[in-house]
Parts: C-alpha cells; sequence; structure tokens
C-alpha cells in the first residue's frame, strides 16, 4: 500500500497531537516515507509541529527536516538544543544538508554543534563546505564521494568502498583518483559486477579513462543544471584548478535548483516578490504583491501628469486609443524581455552579441509594426474618426512597438551585466515603462500630426 | 581536454563542410560528446546538417539524433531511407526514444521502418509503446529494465542481468519479480557487490521487500515529476493494473519534461504562443508574437468603442486614470492568475477548494484594494482636481481590484477543468480581460459620481 496524504490523514493526525496519544500518532505516520511527514509538518501549527517532530526517531528526523519548508525548519531549530541538532540531526546529515542547514543558525550556535560534532573528518567538511558562496557548484555539493585508488586491487577496492558507501543511499559512480586524489576517470558498479575480473586486478586495469566531464566549485549553479541537463547526468564531480576531486553534485540537488529558478522566474514575470503560494496565508500574499501593484500605480499616477500636461481637454478623442497604445506596448515589451531573460539563463555559445539582438528585435518589431498599424489605419478608415486621430494612432502605435521592442531587449541585458537578475525586467516593471513612454509617443506625434493637419 | 563549443569552431567546420573534407571535419569534432555534435548539428543549415550526419558512425547517429532540434530531426530524418532509419538509427536506440522518432513519421513510414527491425521483440516494445498517449507515464518510459526473478540465484541473476543491461548507460536499480513478472521489491546494485553472499543465496533472500513506489501508464507526466523530485527518485517502475512491471521512467527523461513545463507556462504568461528562442530567424519569431499583440490589439480597440460610448468629450478629465486603472486592473489579474497556475501544477493534498480560494482572494483585493484608493483619494486631495474625479478613481480603483482577482482566479481554474492549459489564462489574455472590464467599472462609477456631484 502506497501512503497518501489526505484531508483526512491531516485532521486526523492533528485531534491526535491535541490529545498526545504519541502511539497513535505514530501509527498515523508508520507508511510514511520522510518526504511525507515533511508535507505533513508544513501544514501544522508551529507547537503542533514541533510535538510531532520530537516523536520521531532520530534518523527520521534528519531525512524529514530538509525537505521542510524554510519556515518551518526555523521554527523547529528553535526548539532544539545545539547538542539535539548536532547528535540527532547533523551526524545523520550529507554534508551538503548539513551545511546548509548550519548557515541557517547564528554564529555562536554553528560554533556550538561544530564543536559537539564527534566525527572530526564530517565536522571538517562542513566547516569546508560552507565556505563556498551561495550559487555556485562548490556550495552545492555533497562530500560523500565513493572514490577508489588506481593502484588498489578490485578486492581492496570493494573494502574500502564498503565503508565509504555505507551512509548513502545511491552509488551512482565510482571516481578513480592517484595518490593525490587528482580525478583520472570513473568505474561503474556494472563493469564491477559484471566484468568477472579477478580480486587481484588492479583498478588501473579496468576504469575507463576517458575524460570525465567536471566543474569547478566557484562554476555557477545554473551552468551545473545546465551541463548536468545537456549531458543527461545523474552526478557531476567537483574539482579545483589541479583536478583534485572535492566532491559531487547529485541530480536531485540540481533538480531542486532548476525548480527554483523556474519559479522564480514565472513569480517575476508575474508580478510577485516573494517566494509565496496559493496557500499561504492573507497577509503574506498581500505582502508579496502589493510592491508590484504600487509600481503599477505609480506610472499610472504619472501617466495622469502627462496626460495632463497634453492637455486632454483640447482634444478628448485622443483618449480613444490610450488603452490600445498602452497594452501593445505592454505586450511586446514582456515578450522581448521574456526572450532575453531566457538566452540569458541558457547561455549558449551561439548566443548573438546586443548589437545583433537590437538588430534583430528591430526587423521584428518592423514587421509586427506594420501588420498593426495598417490595421489601425484601415479600422480608422472604415469608421467616423478624423483622418488625423487614425494616423496618429498608427504612427504612434508603429513608434511605441518598435520602442518597446527596444527597451524589452535593452533592459534585461543591462541589468544582467551590472550582476543583477535579469528576470527583475520582466512583468510590471517593463509594463509600466512602456505605458509611460508609450504616451508620451502617442501624444506627441497627437500634438504634431493635429498642427500640420490643422 | 574538455570539447568547448565556440563560434569560430562552428565557422571552421562549415568551411570544411564546404570543402568536403571529411577527414578534416570529422577531425573537428573527435573530442565532442554526441550531446555537443547536436548542438553544432542545430546551428547548421539543412544541407550542412545532413552532410554532417551521414559522416558520423551509426552508434554516434543514435546518440545525436534524440538531442537534435525537433525541425532539425523532421529534416534529417527527411533524407534517410527506411532502411538507414531501422538500422543505422532505431536498432542502436534505447525503446523510449525510438517511439518517439517513430511518432514523427507518417503511418506508412512507420510501418515499413518496423517491418525492417530484425528484433522481434524491439520491434514489438516499440510499437507497445507507440500506444500510450502523449503526456503519460507509458510513452514516457522506457522498456530496457534490469528485472530479476526471486527465485533465481546470485549467480544466474548476475548472468542474466549482463545480458539485460549490455545496452544500457546506466543501471539505477534492478527489479525483483515473481514468475508472473509481479513487482516485488528491489535490490541495490550496492548490496550485490557488499554483500559478500555466496553465488548460490536466492536473490529472495537478498532483495528488500519494502513497497515500491510506482505509478501507472496512464499517470499523467505533471505528476510522475512531481512523485520524482519529491522522493528524490533517479528512476521510477512504471505498472499495470496487476503490479506487472512494463518499464521505467528515469530522471533525465523527467527533467526534460520538467524544463519544458517550465518554459511553456513562462512563454504563455509573456505572451508567446510558440517554443522560440531569441537566436530563431525574424519570421519564426514574430509569428510566434503576432496572436498575442493581435490580441491586445483588439481589446485595445474594444476599448476605445467603450470610451467612445461613455463619451469622453463630455468628461475628458476622466482620461487622467484611465492608465492607472488598466495598468493595476491587469497586474493584479496576472498575479492571481500566476498564483493559480502554479497551485494547479503543484496539486496539493491540502489545496483549498474554488469556493475558498475566491474568498482567500477576495480578503486579499480588500487590503490591497483599501490601501490603493486610499493613496489614490489622497493625492486627489493634495492635487488640485476635482473631488468627484478623484472619488471615482478611487472607488473604481477598488473594485477593478476586486474583480480582477476574481477572474484572475476564477479563470484558470474554470479552464483546467475543461482540460485546457489554465496557463493561457496567464499574461495578455487576462491583461486584455481585464482592461476591458477595468474600463467599464470606471466609467460606470465616473456617470454614476458625476450624476451624484452635479
Amino acid at each position: 500500500m502506497q501512503f497518501t496524504i489526505t484531508k483526512e490523514l491531516l485532521y486526523n493526525l492533528r485531534e491526535r497531537i491535541a490529545e498526545g496519544k504519541d502511539s497513535a500518532i505514530l501509527q498515523v505516520i508508520a507508511d510514511a516515507h520522510p518526504a511525507d511527514i515533511a508535507e505533513l509538518i508544513n501544514e501544522l501549527r508551529d507547537n503542533e509541529a514541533v510535538y510531532l517532530f520530537r516523536l520521531l526517531g532520530s534518523e527520521i528526523r534528519a531525512e524529514v527536516l530538509p525537505e521542510l519548508d524554510e519556515d518551518v525548519q526555523d521554527n523547529l531549530l528553535e526548539s532544539l538544543t545545539s547538542r539535539e541538532i548536532a547528535e540527532d540531526l547533523i551526524e545523520n546529515f550529507e554534508s551538503d544538508d548539513a551545511a546548509d542547514l548550519l548557515s541557517g543558525l547564528s554564529e555562536q550556535k554553528q560554533e556550538e554543534v561544530i564543536s559537539l560534532l564527534e566525527d572530526e573528518e564530517q565536522a571538517s567538511d562542513i566547516i569546508d563546505l560552507m565556505t563556498y558562496e551561495e550559487g555556485t557548484a562548490g556550495a552545492l555539493m555533497g562530500k560523500e564521494i565513493v572514490a577508489v585508488n588506481q593502484n588498489w586491487s578490485v578486492a581492496q577496492a570493494i573494502r574500502e568502498m564498503r565503508k565509504q558507501a555505507e551512509d548513502l543511499d545511491n552509488v551512482y559512480t565510482i571516481y578513480v583518483v592517484d595518490d593525490k586524489d587528482v580525478l583520472l576517470g570513473t568505474l561503474s558498479m556494472k563493469s564491477l559486477i559484471f566484468a568477472s575480473t579477478s580480486m587481484r586486478t588492479l583498478i588501473r586495469d579496468l576504469f575507463k579513462k576517458e575524460s570525465v566531464r567536471t566543474v569547478d566549485v566557484h562554476t555557477p549553479t545554473e551552468e551545473v543544471s545546465n551541463i548536468m541537463e545537456k549531458y543527461n547526468l545523474v552526478a557531476l564531480p567537483v574539482v579545483n584548478e589541479s583536478r583534485t576531486l572535492l566532491g559531487r553534485i547529485t541530480i536531485d540537488d540540481v533538480v531542486d535548483v532548476m525548480k527554483e529558478e523556474a519559479d522564480k522566474d514565472y513569480q517575476l514575470a508575474s508580478g510577485i516578490s516573494e517566494d509565496v503560494e496559493s496557500s499561504d496565508n492573507v497577509w503574506t500574499l498581500t505582502r508579496a504583491r502589493l510592491p508590484w501593484i504600487l509600481i503599477g500605480m505609480g506610472g499610472g499616477l504619472l501617466s495622469a501628469q502627462i496626460i495632463g500636461v497634453f492637455d486632454i481637454t483640447e482634444h478628448p478623442e485622443m483618449a480613444l486609443f490610450m488603452p490600445l497604445i498602452a497594452a501593445t506596448g505592454g505586450n511586446v515589451g514582456v515578450q522581448s524581455a521574456a526572450l532575453v531573460v531566457k538566452a540569458l539563463a541558457n547561455q549558449s555559445a551561439f548566443d548573438e552579441s546586443l548589437p545583433r539582438k537590437l538588430a534583430k528585435e528591430f526587423s521584428v518589431g518592423l514587421l509586427n509594426g506594420t501588420i498593426c498599424s495598417s490595421i489601425i489605419l484601415l479600422v480608422s478608415f472604415l469608421s467616423p474618426m478624423h483622418l488625423s486621430l487614425g494616423i496618429t494612432a498608427s504612427v504612434a502605435l508603429f513608434s511605441v512597438i518598435l520602442f518597446a521592442g527596444f527597451m524589452g531587449t535593452w533592459i534585461p541585458i543591462t541589468l544582467d551585466r551590472f550582476g543583477i537578475d535579469p528576470a527583475l525586467a520582466t512583468g510590471p516593471f517593463i509594463t509600466t515603462t512602456n505605458d509611460i513612454v508609450g504616451l508620451i509617443i502617442y501624444f506627441s506625434v497627437g500634438h504634431w500630426v493635429m498642427q500640420s493637419f490643422v
């Protein structure tokens, strides 16, 4: 039977926690995977979460904690002593999870926890991992590698690997190194099982000497995930400048990074500033949405100023095409920005230079602009409106399409150059900018056309 | 040395292809991974691509083809005879790639290719895989499983596995089945290597009897990727109703699906209708962008009608806040729709019902609306504008925020119920709708306020 999470089960669990029926609680989650328990704990109130967490065995705790939402994790950690964190959690953690957990604690607590770790090698691994900057391969990698020396015999290698792999769920690849831990190649479990070689064969005579794909500790995580995706890798070794093997990144960590990246870009494009879900509470949701609404409103107020300056009361018919100009400018800008953001994320070697990108965007704009402004001109001929208004709308629309495409391409690339996330330029930011500039273009063209026609 | 793709290398390759220097061409790509060769071929002209592809050995061809862009694949396949497709490609493919490739061919060519396959088991595997609907676990899975019978000895199991794993790059998990191929549990490579058991031990005494997480052939791919992500799986077995093992899905296939899903949602939210990249040509880019621009323009023309009906010439000052109303309606609608689309994709068991979602959206709207409309009221007091206009803008803004949130929540959920991709409701579609409805609300409020004040 596969364990399935339902609302009833959650309700049930809550009741039993309220009653303090410990064995009944444990019975409810008896068949649950740690990831399921984490999903349940995420839904509990703070004190319920602490109660349930304390009931779990320390091995399960260590598997549940890394899967929890960050705020729930922080709440649980606050309820634990340094000794509990060290002995119940960290000692059962893989090194990358341990480093992540520790980074969230205060410096004092970090030191306390580390001093309480019994395994000195683990402690130094964790300290080492914590030195790498977030967003790099070093911060993402784990130290748990199965590595064998090329001079070992198969028998010796199997003996050593048994120790190394003791705490690992999955062994993806066996790395072959020299005496200085320099990575030489890989050995598959398959070849060890199926090669039917003698136990005395040396590893050097068995392993694939082809060049192994590696990344440097400083490689950005986005590049790591591009490489693993492109070459269909489940594990990627991390090395330093002299190709000494330092750790490995596994596909499950990269899947999480990919998911977060995609969610973040999508949220920014939609004008949501924090990592929220529709199940969060009203206040959190409002806080994540209000800033972008206010930016849009600021733009709206500025637009009102512009409309006032151009004196709409003299040519009130100009109001007719304001929505059309604003909407089209917004749409074109968002499209251009999205294409640029996607291209920046994929970093292909064949990516065009900024001038070429702008030139292409200009061509696309010419095409779209010609089609759209012709339609408007046609509509204005067929309707009883002043020809001057039709010409104004048509010329302004053409210019706005060209301009919005330019802004949508140029802004994210410039942000990226200054080390700012280009995805910021998608969504409300670009629509607001194009709304305002679009209106200025529209009224300027109108001013000029009306003068020429009267 | 790791092979790196550069523009110079591509240029070099093109020159040599033009000169027909075959050995020089092969030298350029000597150290390239099939995924690198695919990336290069994607950049070549049609006839250059065919030339290079024909130069490759059939094993490399089989690894390159599945990595190519779809249009390039189609072009190459057209240049190959049925015999070449069968013998050079399909016979070296894994079953899921083979089924994907065949689905792209005409029915007649499919039959021809299948009749030319020498391996009958492979042929029937492929035919079987082609029967599953796209977007289900069945269509995503491969038939290449390493499975052992529980009644075999370790020696017999290793013998059989050697045959099964011959063509596989990675062996993730060994599945244990009974005489009817019903999945009983798993066996790790680790336990086979490290258990140091006798070769005569029976598999039934070795394997983990715990329940294995499986999916049904009809499970949607989105659910498959959620499961693999949640439980950190690198492979997931696919079974039928009687738990007979039919195939397995590997993480690399799921990573591709996840990436496509995320890209698609992002593109729809940005108003781009096809899967395009900024490096595509001007015409492709225009075609992908024009439909959404036209939808926005249609909305703009409809807005012009509405403005005309409400007779802006009588109250031209109403034009001042039109951009503000439209922008805010658009932003709120996009935010709500994005949250709903994300929640639908993650399908948590704790997801709220539609009425509860709408009620929460209403609360968020009340908060945002109160803050925003108060700001407008304050601004209008401090500026020399008519009080009636300030009140109109303030009341309309409040209503528009509530309404836009409602539409942004309701539309994607309704689309989803009718089996339509809810992501369609993000981006230009929702902004256009809210632009129009926002204007109607604004002018209706204006009409009513002006009447009451005069």
